[in-house]
């Protein structure tokens, strides 16, 4: 067979399977969106289907035949041509997928459909126990996982790499130690200071705070021809193919701010989908470059655009317009102050830029001893309080406030959440590079002005798919490895500012 | 191999196929609700890939096989046993599906949800030449797909075969020339009379019409923690599983009566969805006994009740309470009237119950014509209106409120209309019988009590699923095989009344 011929038969099956991810994605979206409860028994049995069906295909030994026989040829030559980049990370995941039997990725797809609703009822009634028994099958059946795949220091490990590869547990201990010892730090000196003026209680209706945050996502890029909004439990991007992008969002009637920012950071995975190149789609040129390049997308529109007093500018007296109450005494410069007030709180996703990260590091010790066996579930809701108290200096009166606060580990989503924080590390060192390359960004929010930064990263980051990994991505974009200290160096700047520590 | 082994096998398989057919059914779903424009690309490849999927598993000969030792086991004895019944109905469907080439239900797939894009934006611009390419690749599509399962008469029977075993277009145009007499007849004298006053225009806020048609809907029985409501251009019922049946509805501010009509056809549907035996999932004998059996459910519910002076004698006084401004001056007595006035019109779904049928008979007419030859599309729009002037009168003054205004062929349902008249055929014999039964029903109606028709019909219709061909089912329910005389009868003695021919 000639080489051309089996890359073709290579990316036709490839093909063939994401279009079957595509409709577990819609599946999936469905799911925390319009699903109704009497549904939940079928669509775990269609999930498992789906997964069972995507195993068989993405392991079929035809594919190591042809990726053997395209490893051979000339068309690798060309380390970060397309060809060659969707061969080795093809040849990535298929090394992966065929250590899976058939059994254990139906028997995840079918659990952790039906634990999204046993936790969404645990966390209605504020009681860990009633999700306990799943999360213990869930770990059980993420250890089988990680033994089947095998890992070098211990079994999360296995897990981490499924989200991000080339980073582990060891690497991902020394990033939170240096980030916990700054960031317990600056906490503490902000503690110390006058607290920024609170934000506004609202209410803010959620029909309004919906339209409204619709809007500032359009104004940011997002093209809702190619994509669409919904309400859900948990905030969430789905990409259901090209041209088919979907933002599950969350109001709460006493929290605009939250609101925009959750709407930022679902519009920043948005913006890397619908900025991935069609003509690649189905294939890993046509996909992000890791999990956590995708996280960094998200922080960076929370965080450096939406936390930032130029959007603000821009978007406030709009905000005055439709709630003149709920803001009246408060004018812009106050606002940007409560927008950027630092507290130790209980919840993450609405967690400061300075605390975020202690929350992830909770995260990361929990799944870690968990997984390592340290950890027994009984004991979660005692260790996640513990921690709380060690690193942030609150404790969750209930579990709906602590453990049970994040559907990750029902979604079967073990070694995820530290993705966040490379996606922050991440961020901080684009959108320095970003400034450093297109001057002041800020003045361009200030005039409702986002297709600049949203240009630049399309062509810096979103086009290249997985062209290269991300660390490599990273350097050759910012001219440095990744490093925590852009991000360090950012919210002390800023906070210093602010607090005028 | 015992049989019963071979059972388990076949089944397990089908129910498999059911769980992917499932998947279609949300994804159709989701194309008439929610996907943005620029997702309809990927649908059709979704589609597509699905239904190349089921074909390859629905026509595996391995079904063959075991359908072969199947019928020569013992398991077969008892023709009316649930395993007979599923074995019959299985061969049925396999010795159908075996003829068609994978190819072209791929085609037809991608085509037909191409299609619905197409038809939509040819109906908003009211113009059928933008469609004509659609209708002509869909028509030579059900051509092939004719010629590949055979037929004895003309092609379209091998469509109306795969609607309504048994029924062909000889049978049809028998039937359609009875109503056709009977209707234009009665229809004419009752053109003679004074006109019954019109219907009550509005404005009826739509957010209102829905949570009046929701809570209608539920009453009558629909549960809606296994279903749910949602708007979509084109009214429908989708049973994505059990405990999930989901209705699409469609309301307009001027036209509160066809809200709640349309809401009670959908409803029917899903009653009928929602009282198949669960435990049979998967299998025909948890499935309806045909597709005129189906929209019998729906007809009975949206005539039979929906148009009865008990139903509204119940659910008018909350119309008054919702909309006082629009309803001023329409008492109970002239609202029934208004419900039931009979007008050629030119919309199908907004048509009463003595010109209903005549609709169906144009489509019909025109259908077979398209499949015979006999008929180019290019002639479709003329053709249509002067049916329209033949058999009701009246000239539609443009494609929207003509030819275009079904998305039945675009979805590529050509020999589905017919059905809808089987389905009213079916329906008066049902109700008659119920009523010979149960006593007067619309004093119960009156009383907002629907749960006792509801029973009988899941007793009688419901709970049998595919046991048996519906002309058998109809003949063991009411004691007389198909017939039209209940329905010309029924509608002759109620329009006499209310118009006093």
């Amino acid at each position: 067979m000639r080489a051309e011929t089996a890359y073709d038969e290579l990316i036709q099956r490839v093909r063939e399977e994401t279009l079957l991810t595509s409709c577990e994605a819609l599946l999936e979206w469905d799911e925390e969106t319009y699903m109704p409860p009497g549904g939940v028994e079928n669509r775990s049995e269609q999930l498992a289907l789906l997964a069972g069906l995507l195993h068989e295909r993405g392991t079929d030994p035809k594919i190591g035949e042809l990726l053997a026989e395209l490893e051979r040829s000339d068309l690798v030559a060309d380390p970060r041509s397309p060809v060659s980049v969707n061969i080795r990370e093809l040849r990535r995941e298929y090394d992966r997928y065929v250590r899976l039997p058939r059994r254990l990725v139906e028997e995840v797809a079918r659990t952790t459909a039906l634990a999204q609703t046993a936790w969404a009822q645990a966390r209605a009634a504020s009681q860990f126990k009633g999700f306990r028994p799943w999360l213990d099958k869930i770990i059980a059946l993420k250890r089988d996982e990680a033994e089947c795949v095998g890992y070098s220091g211990e079994p999360y490990d296995a897990l981490i790499e499924d989200h991000e590869p080339g980073i582990d547990s060891r690497i991902l201990a020394r990033l939170f130690d240096a980030l916990r010892q700054n960031l317990v730090q600056l906490a503490a000196e902000i503690a110390e200071r006058p607290a920024l003026p609170p934000a506004p209680r609202g209410p803010f209706p959620v029909d309004q705070q919906r339209s409204f945050g619709e809007m500032v996502a359009v104004v940011a890029g997002f093209d809702r021809r190619r994509g669409r909004f919904d309400l859900g439990v948990h905030p969430s991007c789905s990409g259901i193919g090209p041209g088919d992008c979907r933002l599950v969002l969350r109001f709460d009637q006493g929290d605009l701010v939250g609101g925009v920012l959750t709407i930022l950071h679902e519009v920043g995975h948005g913006l890397y989908e619908q900025g991935l190149d069609p003509s690649y789609y189905g294939t890993p040129m046509g996909e992000s470059a890791s999990v956590s390049m995708d996280e960094a997308q998200a922080r960076l529109w929370e965080n450096r655009v939406g936390r930032s007093p130029g959007f603000w500018r821009y978007f406030y007296p709009r905000c005055r317009e439709l709630f003149p109450d709920a803001l009246r005494g408060y004018g812009l410069d106050r606002f940007v102050l409560a927008v950027n007030q630092v507290k130790a709180t209980l919840i993450r996703v609405n967690a400061d830029e300075v605390t975020y990260n202690l929350h992830i590091l909770v995260r990361f010790e929990l799944e870690r001893a968990l997984m390592s066996g340290d950890l027994k579930s009984a004991d979660v809701p005692e260790a996640w309080n513990a921690a709380y108290r060690r690193y942030l200096g609150v404790v969750p009166p209930n579990d709906r406030e602590g453990c049970l606060q994040d559907g990750h580990w029902a979604d079967g989503l073990i070694g995820y959440f530290p993705t966040y924080t490379l996606g922050d590390v991440f961020a901080a060192q684009l959108f320095a590079q970003a400034e450093s390359e297109l001057g002041d960004l800020e003045s361009q929010f200030a005039q409702g002005e986002f297709a600049e930064l949203a240009g630049w990263l399309r062509r810096k980051v979103y086009r290249e798919g997985s062209r290269y990994p991300s660390a490599r991505l990273i350097e050759l974009v910012t001219g440095s490895p990744p490093n925590q200290r852009p991000l360090i160096d950012a919210l002390r700047n800023k906070y210093a500012r602010l607090y005028r520590l």
